[in-house]
């Protein structure tokens, strides 16, 4: 299994009226987290698109257990917890300060290959820096 | 079982550089599709809030089929299928103006007593209201 | 001068903490007021980017006078004032439903062409419809 | 003078389909600018919030001179030029890890005491903290 923790500050513009972060605003929030783990792992995913691999998501599933507010420096922690074949899923949990656990997710995203327009395979270098986790 | 469909046109701004709408502003459209949805059964989500009640999203889970686009009209079914119980569930469709299904997704959200911050039951009007259809 | 009315309703998303409408989200709502105004006028924004013309914004200005809350219904008044040459001015108005005046804007957007990443001037069928209102 | 720098990496989110970062995404950068500005002189816009002071944004100009790109690690710098009054004026660079500069812009908020709903001033600590740089 590969973990990866991010830290990200709550923005005034992320928030509702109801005081709480948005909930539509945590898919930001997982992309910078996975994003971030794969960069841990020395991984580019906008070298990635730019190599012709475009990854994106076709399932999301999110429990919400209690609200973040503004100004919160919530952890996100993020985990691939298997091989990716022609998809890679990607764990998620959120936690503020005081380490209570507000809303577990999960992620799975497709690699397609820009050009054919088709799923594809990950590349090699790409399956070699997750492979050592597993 | 209840339904309803709204129309709402994609802004540039909800697109992302891979030309979609990105995966997690989808929130915010099945958000208006359910306040449309009670809108249509004589409900105001506004006015339920100045009552004191809340209801934030218990959980979110959506799978993504087909992208949309730039300036596409899409056509969000939002559906009641059960009666409310402390919870109420939505389960939502996004279609293409060719008919093509993008996206199914659900979520369950809960009624929460705002003053004493504890979840409660849906108001009587509410449940009168959604009762018709069952 | 041209201009054009629209409405928009306001999602709970685009309120923040404060219970206004975040005061970065009426950038969103100029872009359909633009967009639907150029549409009135039987001209796609959609269209002329697959023509190989964008239009990014140069400078944006605007002054906040009253607050806009969840649920309003905003008409977005956009005007063009001057024939566009390089570049175009778009101004709008945003009042509620009380017909109070919530903020004044004003955009400037450039005629780019895709291919060459230079600025050009806007296509003959482009002009000669704004043309009429001058 | 008092001057902050910060660094923010866009997220994919903030991407339109022309690649760039969406202008009306700026706004969100130059909040979280001149939020952090106010914690390195030991101010916290949450703590004067919940001190019953809000500081609506009354003002923003923003000219853009190029775009920033998916995954640019940009630095915003956040000015204050003069001594706040009953408003304060904050000032802001977007700087691309290149060193170009990318944006100019401005913002004028207003102190209003939230109990009354009126202008104020700002609390004395807040102007001892910004007279030290004047």
């Amino acid at each position: 299994m590969y973990t990866s923790d991010l830290e990200i500050r709550v923005r005034y513009a992320e928030t509702d009226k109801m005081g709480y972060v948005y909930y539509g605003n945590y898919a930001q929030y997982f992309e910078v987290g996975r994003v971030e783990a794969l960069r841990n792992l020395g991984l580019s995913y906008k070298e990635l698109e730019e190599g012709g691999i475009l990854m994106p998501v076709a399932t999301f599933n999110i429990k919400y257990l209690k609200p973040a507010f503004y100004d919160d420096v919530l952890t996100i922690t993020t985990k691939i917890i298997a091989m990716p074949t022609a998809k890679i899923r990607f764990e998620y949990e959120t936690r503020n300060e005081k380490g209570e656990l507000l809303n577990r997710a999960e992620t799975d995203l497709v690699f397609i290959n820009k050009e054919r327009n088709k799923p594809c395979h990950p590349p090699k270098d790409f399956l070699d820096r997750v492979k050592q986790f597993f």
